[in-house]
């Protein structure tokens, strides 16, 4: 354990962090999968104390709708923790899990404890709760969490149907994505923090129209009753989730256009929860105050219709929030990294590694508006609190010695 | 003149300066009055060389309605230039005129060509031109400019006649405050900075309401038939003058509370024309971007109806300037201190030398709102446009030498 904690770095990319991953393929696998389809049950948790505290991963929970950017969140996240996010080399080819360096990001969808034909046949959507199992998904990612292998199954979305389980090993920063990360308090209680990705229905709608439409050849009627039929169960399992999220990313039509109902031009706020340990919101100008800002002017001259940021202290569910606003989108370069200069608490390491980030990706869907600053700024977060938890573990032990 | 320009420095406290000051009294005096009434004219311009260039004053020009708070407004420029402003001593009594070290301010109404009963006999009011000399206005603050002392008529407001003539020896800082200092093309082009104080009808109305009324029995009906019988002149010849000024500060009603017509609270607007040399407009947070604030929040607890301040680019009679705006009032100093620390280009000489010449003149009108906030920034700025112009003039015969 002295020697392991000797080697952990407040940094992502520490030699020790490096040795932990691969060291961990000689531990044990914790599986003990629960498929009501199959049948298959592989037993009871073996547990194996880990103890090396950098093996014991950073657990992030990322709640949203399917088809609202969650993939694309993913990739903006990965890439500021290093490395590019692949799925699992010689494993199922439909798995949905992504693996880098130091991030492995699980889709929850393989929680499910219904098949689609299952759901079909009880009549329930994959939004409802008893679609899924919660109890599996929190033994395993409490395994995680302690530093322990799992074999988590499948689900495969090109069939329908669970596939058999692969074998997930504790990385640096675990990510937990998809419906219900933060619905059982259970595995809530587990997430070191949380994200909530919040859609508007108006802009949800004119997504959906241009993916499943333009992409899928589906109709415009179908969408609008694909869309209609989840709401009851996404209104009453996925969205009462942002109240638990440290923090939320709300995507809103433009106020900039007058009545504009095209989705193109988009509102992005992020709702940061104050007083949540290692995460310090950004903020513009004065942290507290409430501030408007037009950075269109005479240092940048933006096209139409502009870009106005908006910071200021609120409250969200309850929770002391604070909130940072994004509405119209970049034309060019200089007016991100002007941006960027004006905002405060970023957690960067250099001056610009924003507008690095965003211009690495700029073919990512939502790089010109808030969607894209945003999840990117929650990924140098997340990183920041990852690094000060590992400071922290690595502090604690030689608190200890002195003592 | 090369001793002279070796003692020139730039802050209006130097030893040169003082001595220039006293040295003056030597000097010969420029007096040539032209008074209607009394029919007195004291003979051509007696030109005198003044070689010291650090006794040529900088010359202000500050216009505004009568009881629009010049007067305050003076006596907080004159703070902020250094000593107290006060009548000249052994003179009339009723002179108009104040001497602080550094400053002396002439109040235009002097350059009165019809006295009281002389306006009522051709139905003028003093707002016209013609009950104005500015022949003799244009003459006495060029020889002023030039460094020669004037005899300068006296209009006295308690007679309303025109008394006979005070010496005025050229200050450091010349300060013309009246109806009229940018009507004249010749006056306007002598003016090194300009300020309009542009009070709205409204809150004009709220004042004179305030002052003539509770405090010299006017009646309601008395203040509107005064206010309306001025406005076509004050519309005519006074207005206009603002599209010169390089400072507005305009005053109107506030925008937090809704329908308030009590003119209590005021939302006070300070207009800066860009390019002016010397002049470097202040801002908030972001220089040429639009900006709205709100300072209470998390660190500041403002009560009803709160501090509101914008910021940002604008165009003014075809003129490009900087608009500060401040809304609501202070309740206490470390709103004041907290303001005065995010705005930037207020040419202070210390970190809170606002909030001191605000809380040292704390019982003069308007100093918990922006009409005291932007008269002691304009007296900064002059201040420091004195200094530069005065470096300026240092550096210049230095340069010549070099040569």
């Amino acid at each position: 354990m002295a020697i392991c904690s000797a080697h952990t770095t407040t940094s992502l990319h520490s030699p020790c962090a490096t040795v932990s991953n691969t060291g961990f393929r000689q531990k044990q696998v914790i599986f003990f999968t629960s498929n009501r389809r199959s049948g298959r049950r592989h037993g009871g948790a073996r547990t194996f104390q880990v103890s090396c505290s950098v093996e014991k991963p950073v657990v992030i929970g990322l709640a949203a709708d399917s088809g609202c950017g969650k993939s694309t969140f993913m990739r903006r996240l990965t890439s500021v923790f290093g490395g590019a996010a692949e799925p699992p080399k010689g494993g199922n080819p439909d798995s949905n899990t992504l693996i880098s360096d130091t991030t492995t990001v699980i889709c929850l969808d393989d929680y499910h404890s219904l098949d689609r034909t299952g759901r079909k046949e009880k009549g329930v959507t994959a939004l409802d709760p008893r679609a899924n199992n919660f109890d599996l998904m929190y033994e395993q990612v409490k395994a995680i969490k302690e530093g322990q292998a799992i074999e988590k199954p499948i689900y495969n979305h090109v069939t329908g149907l669970l596939d058999p389980p692969e074998v997930i090993t504790p990385p640096k920063i675990f990510v937990i994505e998809g419906l219900h990360p933060m619905f059982d308090e259970r595995v809530r209680d587990l997430l070191d923090f949380s994200i909530y990705l919040d859609i508007s229905d108006e802009v949800k709608f004119a997504w959906k129209i241009q993916r499943d439409m333009a992409e899928r050849g589906h109709s415009l009627e179908s969408i609008q009753a694909s869309i209609e039929a989840r709401k009851p169960d996404f209104d009453a399992f996925i969205d009462p989730q942002k109240q638990y999220a440290d923090a939320v990313i709300e995507v809103l039509p433009t106020q900039l256009i007058p009545d504009d109902n095209e989705g193109k031009v988009l509102r992005v706020k992020l709702i940061m929860k104050e007083g949540v340990k290692h995460f310090n919101p950004v903020y513009l100008f004065d942290e507290g105050s409430s501030i408007s800002w037009v950075p269109c002017g005479r240092k940048l001259t933006c096209s139409y219709p502009g870009i106005k940021f908006a910071y200021g202290p609120d409250t969200y569910f309850g929770h002391e929030v604070s909130v940072l606003e994004m509405d119209g989108q970049f034309d060019r370069l200089d007016e991100l990294i002007y941006v960027e200069s004006h905002l405060s608490n970023l957690s960067t390491k250099f001056y610009g590694e924003v507008t690095q980030q965003m211009l690495k990706h700029a073919d990512f869907p939502g790089s010109n508006n808030g969607t894209g600053l945003f999840q990117t700024i929650v990924g140098l977060k997340i990183r920041d609190l990852y690094e000060q938890i590992v400071a922290e573990r690595a502090d604690a032990p030689a608190e200890a010695a002195k003592v």
